[in-house]
């Protein structure tokens, strides 16, 4: 039997002897996934194989493009170091070293695309059981301002539908997209460092029964941290989200979904943000940290949504709102728009929402919940005084003050 | 020394040079494991060794039988893809592959066993740190009924205690039984992939201090997606348990064990289910949906519960029901028994039962929580109105509607 | 280019061509290492390597000093065993095997140094990425006592700040700290098995962004299972923590962390324990067990702190405490100090403080929350009845019996 074994170092492109993995990865491994294809011609026997990338710098020029089934790509170290500290940190030149590493991939596209990693196969069935394992895609720079977090750059990308894929312990880092997936079912992103990256997961289309869960997120301040559209069924738990993209976790017509157990820390409002349709989704034991930009290059950055927009934003019914925690920390003069009490839950729509329980320690008055004039039979137990709660309009409402 | 690091595709077995482990994996591995034997006789160093599996499609004719502590076996691609969809597809002849993948184990017992492993050794110590990783065992099928869920088929079995075993990153599928544990201690069931087995985990007989967690789980209408028997200090957290199994996590005489942060979808009530003693336990923050099977091969199979068996069963006292979404979606008309106002959370007996803030989402009238007349002193509090809340017979309580 | 891959067995110190991993896989680490450097001399390419240890039994007799960022080391197997058992078990001539295993270093330091592991690096920027994966650290003896959890060994120790550290899927057993990271940002320790380790995990100094989930973990009577000093946004989350330490979690001066979804179980009041100022933690869905020591060479320990000091004892304000769960089952001539009213949650200082939905079972009578005379503003909502709540002095607060 042909080894199923691959290693991107000794791969050689038959047509381009002279392409390595060093020059080009992303050649070397479509070179790879030929020549599986030519293995496995049964259709009854197509298992795929495993491409290791040992520790090393490799750059991609050409996007590979995963078009078979359990392939997977695996490297020894996630690699990630902080690329921004170094960019924003001046002379440099008697640092230990400057880049990330582990077995790192610079993405460095010269082929005209966006993504390192394309997966997209049409037929049937879907595409199934895709790993990527502990290796580091770097964006090297977001040239010229490299506090701006665009460079084009997309780390991993699926266009059509997958099942039971795996992204585990991988290090992303100065990409403007580090994981685009459409479409999934049975999707684990679980491990992951994702941070310095435009946006950092992004689950869009539609999709089920995935989880997002151990990973350390971090996204540039007009991105998403963690977005999902059309999922259900999505458990969003034991993640650490630090700053600074525009919310944590952004839902959009997601329902019966579970964000719990994650420590959510960010510079602006709208930490947890519902938009469209978001009905019946659990929000329990999270704890939300907002507090003001400490790094100097990056407080000027406009704030996306202001303080009455809520840390969490709730648009939709009969969502669960539990047992989370709510530390605000502002500068008064920082607090938008100015003279503003914030909002720790807003209720902007939907009728049937459940808050119970949540408490907040802040350095400012703050409305632990306010309900939105269109919003019906909103229950509000135990999460502030009755001055910290706003009714506005007709909303209808049951509420009790904690005592 | 000799190596510890075996590879099934380039072993021999000395007494049988023509079986390969494309032939009889499971005679390879015992082959190894005498092997293994062989080079630590000492009693005070048998570090072990890691038999690695690597992509490809193997057959297993002979049970593999652990008796050696410390073996890790290993491979690259939990390699699931959905068998009941393709099954069900009608004409398959024009898709890309039609079978599991990655490091891919078809589980064909000629030797009369349903095991394709089985951990046992008597005397003492325990079998300790026998590892499970990254590879597939796939039943292949459930003939002549391949959505029976039936095929005598069992993933791993142990029959004697063990002791930190672990198993992570599996993948399961098309077996009657995925994983059957006898006498955890300390047992790691981590982010595998077991679905469309009729059973997916059982921890059976008694077992302490394990962990089921970041799983993606879905069992048959008849069988266990999590089973545990006699366990204290389970924590089963962060699962991802889909349909179709007759309970999403059913508890048998199992005391002070934590489910917390799961996301649980079933096609029937029981969802999760204790049974005989089950005093102590933490059900918390878990997102439960029931609604409707969608698959027609499926839609005949009869509840194995009816509607008024609570989407939680709860048998035992002490336990602690907090900060749960429930969302009952079913079509009027599939409602058992015929007209019957659907129950949330039944507490069936003991007392000192503690249901507290946790909220539901319905398409029809429910009932949030209903007390046996043989319970005592359970507290129901903000988990619905009084009209949704049920005390049978002599029932004793603490009630507080939701304002 | 040269390899980055590394296996400890195949490896020839240039200068000590007689030692071997087997000997001193100390000094051979550093060799690789030194070996590293050689083969990275650009500042703008470091991206490290991989250090593979193969099943077996190793000697460390030199302290491994990790001063590059980028190095993973890693085996093939955690290797735990219960040292405890087999120390106490009497004559164990019959046994299969007396020690742990797996890739499994015995930590037997004849340089003068305490640790295993040294990471250490002075100027910029701090190490980043170094990850220590699936293998032992095996202290191997508490001589003389084997049940004093003491022998000066240390496993893994940092001394200056780090970045992104990922220590996964370790075994450390006997010795007298496990893991000692000071300084640490985004670390991640996580699905490791740390337990008869006089102390498991401290994370001292200060540190952010961290995780600890998914461990098993158990210290010794006098040590810490989780420690934090002056954390902010570390996650604990998911973890089983058995006995015996003095606490299941401590904090010491550490604001807006979050310990949720635990499973603790402890032989001592102070369960999770915070010292010094704790503000805005949240502490939810944790299960606690508190009953009896049941092994006997340590019963006759010494209880670090008695029954009224709170399973969870709060010092600092703003703290959110809601759906855990407290089984307490302690026989009542063990109580202590001697018939008193045991204590579930002490709020010792602070103001604003949020108890809410916890729950206990007891086999005697308890407090389930009690307040210092000096704290303000505490919220005790349905946690017990009006007997079970106590207010000392001048304690200011609001209080909701549970119906």
């Amino acid at each position: 039997m042909p080894s199923t074994i691959y290693d991107v170092t000794t791969w050689t492109i038959p047509s381009a002897p002279t392409v390595t993995a060093f020059t080009d990865i992303g050649a070397v491994i479509n070179s790879i996934i030929a020549d599986i294809k030519t293995n496995q011609p049964s259709q009854a026997s197509k298992p795929g194989a495993v491409i290791y990338i040992p520790p090393g710098d490799y750059s991609l020029k050409t996007r590979a493009v995963i078009d078979i089934s359990y392939l997977q790509i695996k490297g020894s170290g996630h690699g990630f170091t902080s690329s921004s500290i170094r960019y924003n940190a001046g002379n440099t030149s008697s640092w230990w070293e400057i880049f990330p590493g582990g077995s790192r991939i610079r993405v460095e596209n010269t082929d005209g695309n966006a993504e390192a990693f394309l997966i997209q196969r049409s037929g049937s069935p879907r595409l199934s059981s895709i790993e990527f394992i502990d290796f580091c895609l770097d964006g090297v720079s977001f040239t010229p301002n490299q506090n701006s977090y665009t460079n084009g750059k997309i780390g991993i990308r699926s266009t059509t539908d997958t099942d039971s894929v795996r992204i585990a312990g991988m290090g992303m880092v100065y990409l403007q997209r580090g994981l685009v997936i459409t479409g999934a079912d049975a999707l684990a992103v679980t491990n992951n460092f994702i941070a310095e990256c435009g946006s950092c997961i992004e689950l869009v289309g539609s999709g089920q029964a995935s989880l997002v869960s151990g990973n350390l997120i971090g996204a540039g301040p007009t991105g998403f941290s963690i977005f999902a559209e059309g999922h259900f069924g999505l458990l969003i738990s034991g993640n650490n989200v630090f700053p600074r993209g525009k919310s944590s976790v952004h839902l959009k017509n997601c329902s019966n979904n579970n964000i719990t157990g994650n420590r959510l820390h960010s510079f602006f409002a709208g930490m947890v943000t519902t938009d469209g349709a978001c009905d019946n989704n659990l929000i329990s034991g999270n704890h939300f940290l907002r507090n003001r930009e400490s790094f100097p290059p990056f407080q000027g950055v406009p704030a996306p949504q202001d303080d009455l927009f809520g840390l969490i934003h709730v648009r939709g019914s009969g969502n669960t709102i539990v047992g989370n925690h709510f530390s605000f920390d502002v500068p008064p003069a920082n607090v938008l728009p100015s003279g503003a009490t914030p909002t720790m839950v807003l209720v902007k729509s939907g009728s049937n929402n459940y808050l119970a329980m949540n408490h907040h320690a802040a350095n400012v008055g703050v409305r632990s919940a306010v309900l939105d004039g269109s919003t019906t039979n909103t229950k509000v137990l135990d999460s502030g005084t009755a001055a910290e709660f706003q009714a506005l309009g007709a909303a209808t409402y049951g509420f009790r003050a904690t005592p």
